[in-house]
């Protein structure tokens, strides 16, 4: 069978990964996606490395029995602690997460070689921006910060006023003074895919000098690349001409009233609750 | 055997819930304690009822192997939609949650009868405290209010503070303004674990003439009165006579480096990692 008319798999802890789907959608607009959120299990940002690695094995099953011909991790703390034991038990599926793609990025923009990457509690913990930067660029200072109250106003839809300005000034304030051996931080990681919805308030507080990296769209452009090179990206042809809401489907382990309707904040577009199939993992 | 010398169990989502235990302890501080967090499944607050009350019978049936005399819910949610639930499981042992003690309390502290409950999304859609202050005053007018941000100012330990403050006026502001049918709302009930540690900023933004409702005691006291009545309650004598903590255990479902770390901030003294015992449900 033809691999390349199959659906890309995306999987996130709940409703933060629509902003990597949003991304995908913008760049790969002929491919279909099945999105899978854990939401009967968020958020995996503060769960141990062990049952986060196990929760992902298991969704990652589970789109796998619907015929994805890729999968996009599009959370920071899977990337984080689970893509190693993904690749292992699916090595013949290409498995994109959002951790290398956002190193890239951030390696890119630097000037300074002081990148900061907030995210959450696990993701900072597990240390996986710090390696995969290292990695790229040896020299680098990197500064990795847990900004969990960033998810709460996300979710939350405060992603203006006085409540998100503090809690930018508290978290970011301190973390880019300029204190860092080799000057000043000059650019900053969105470790976590809710915080792409607080962008205008982070620019505020980390001013224009600062480079904003959105691990959003360089997975998205990751995803691209790879799927060209494995001759997997779906020809205009076969596309169902339909709306864009069309090409993708939603699962859901828990809540999916819930689902939909903060969802949409991080899509960008309206989800019905009929929209989305709860599942169990 | 003796049932009295058994120890009372004690069960949260999470680590919100010892603040419920730290008003057991000084309202009984002869008794011992099982406390069971699960931490692997925590936030209930955005699940289903379904899962919740799941997630609350496999909670009850682990204290239960441990041989403990009651079981207090010391969790809004599960207490909210799970009680009838664990009663009907468990008919022989006496359940005690946290919803009908802090509807009493409220009931006995408002003289406007109108009322404000603040709580988790769950809580709030359950319309558990509605109900249970209804039926104790069917005049009451009763408003409920998720303020899910509440919870992670708290687990973060932002307890004041401008973010504190901020939120707290954009909660309450609008929910405390006199535009009620009777007048004004004259009692706040804290229906969330979390609350109880965001008092002081609660009390600047609602001022003296509102009555906080702080369910942890008002709990701890029923449980007092419920374990007289069923001639349950420890004799002096069988005191273990240790420390205060030496009368706890704790229990978590995932993490138990984080439980002791942020559970010390609900409990009011430390706890070591190695106190908590991990559990799979």
């Amino acid at each position: 069978m033809d691999h390349r008319a199959q659906a890309i798999g995306v999987f996130d802890s709940g409703v933060g990964g629509l902003t990597v789907l949003r991304a995908l959608r913008d760049e790969l607009p002929h491919e279909q996606f099945v999105y899978l959120g854990d939401t009967a299990r968020l958020p995996y940002g503060t769960k141990s490395a062990e049952s986060v690695v196990r929760y992902a094995l298991q969704a990652a099953a589970a789109l796998i029995v619907r015929r994805v011909k890729a999968l996009i991790v599009a959370c920071n703390t899977a990337s984080a602690v689970a893509l190693p034991a993904l690749r292992a038990r699916h090595a013949d599926l290409p498995v994109i997460g959002v951790v290398d793609p956002g190193a890239d990025a951030a390696v890119a923009a630097t000037r300074s070689g002081c990148i900061a990457v907030i995210g959450t509690e696990a993701t900072v913990r597990g240390g996986a921006y710090q390696r995969a930067i290292a990695q790229r660029r040896p020299d680098a200072e990197v500064r990795a910060l847990a900004c969990q109250l960033f998810v709460a106003l996300a979710e939350e839809g405060w992603t203006s006023g006085a409540v998100a300005e503090a809690t930018a000034q508290r978290y970011l304030g301190p973390l880019l003074l300029p204190h860092w051996a080799a000057g000043a931080a000059d650019t900053l990681v969105l470790g976590c895919t809710h915080f792409p919805v607080l962008r205008a308030v982070i620019r505020e507080v980390v001013g224009e000098r600062v480079t904003i990296v959105d691990s959003a769209v360089t997975t998205a452009r990751a995803a691209h690349a790879l799927l060209r090179e494995r001759q997997l990206l779906r020809a205009p042809a076969m596309s169902p001409g339909a709306t864009a809401l069309a090409a993708m489907s939603f699962l859901a382990t828990d809540n999916s009233e819930r689902f939909a309707a903060i969802g949409a904040r991080f899509l960008g577009s309206a989800i019905g609750a009929h929209q989305v199939a709860l599942i169990d993992l």
